[in-house]
């Protein structure tokens, strides 16, 4: 199965395709959106949501996966990574594609094994379990695969909860 | 020029389209976008988009209002309307439409003239400027419609600030 994770956000979207077939993981593709500052964020939105239906289209996962929203910085950066999940959900959805999330301890107890793992332990999981030559650039790159990673261990033992709140 | 105004939410979006010319207004319509509960956020967001890009491609506003987001009651509902938002703001961008965005006290100000103005005083007041024979209904309608009338008294007066953030 085909998972595409994403760490959210509206300057940076990391993203990141991974194939899940009997237990094993598979690196496909991955990357991210980056959208310029200074721009409206009306704009930003727009080049997310299209990014997203062109990667959709060029790679079809089955099943998408991001990570949840928690708000440890300011309410006003949480509320436009907010906006930027709304156009990413929308995406996910014009493609009827399934949409999962968890939290970041979730992430971590998942790649790592202990949930509040460092960011720089959860990059050395995500390249290993990836078999990649070198760490994905930027960090968000690597975060999103690690959602996939997670959301495809998890989809595996039955306990994903589809995301419907 | 037309001006729509929205109120966002998850559950009800409210909208109402107006007329300023020349200082007076005239409403064109108004209504509400109902997403059912119990059914997963990216479907309820999609109706949204839909409906707004309906909306937009019927009445053709020139500019777009919406009110600002509050965070006064709890952080999942308000990272929800960011969502919310987040696919609104994508409609119009997808329209080429300049959208700005005003707080709650900004809009109680402008059509009642007093910034901490109760609910009931704004829906009198959106219902004797428009000349409506009784007040718009649902309340979210009725908020939409001042955030137009918002708009309007304000980019008369050259002080509206493209949203930009």
């Amino acid at each position: 199965m085909v998972i595409l994770g994403i760490d959210p956000g509206y300057a940076i979207v990391g993203w990141g395709v991974v194939d899940v077939t009997g237990g094993r993981f598979r690196p496909i593709a991955c990357g991210d959106i980056s959208t310029p500052a200074h721009t409206p964020l009306s704009a930003r939105l727009k080049t997310i949501h299209d990014e997203m239906c062109r990667i959709i289209e060029k790679y079809k996962p089955a099943q998408v996966a991001m990570e949840e929203l928690f708000f440890n910085t300011n309410i006003t950066t949480g509320i436009k990574v907010a906006e930027a999940r709304g156009v990413i959900l929308l995406a996910a959805e014009e493609y009827g594609l399934p949409m999962y999330e968890y939290t970041p301890l979730q992430v971590k107890q998942a790649v790592v094994g202990y949930g509040l793992a460092e960011k720089k332990q959860v990059i050395a999981m995500v390249t290993s379990l990836l078999h990649l030559k070198q760490p994905p650039k930027p960090d968000d790159t690597a975060d999103a695969l690690a959602v996939a990673l997670c959301h495809g261990q998890t989809c595996g033992s039955g306990i994903a909860a589809y995301f419907n709140k």
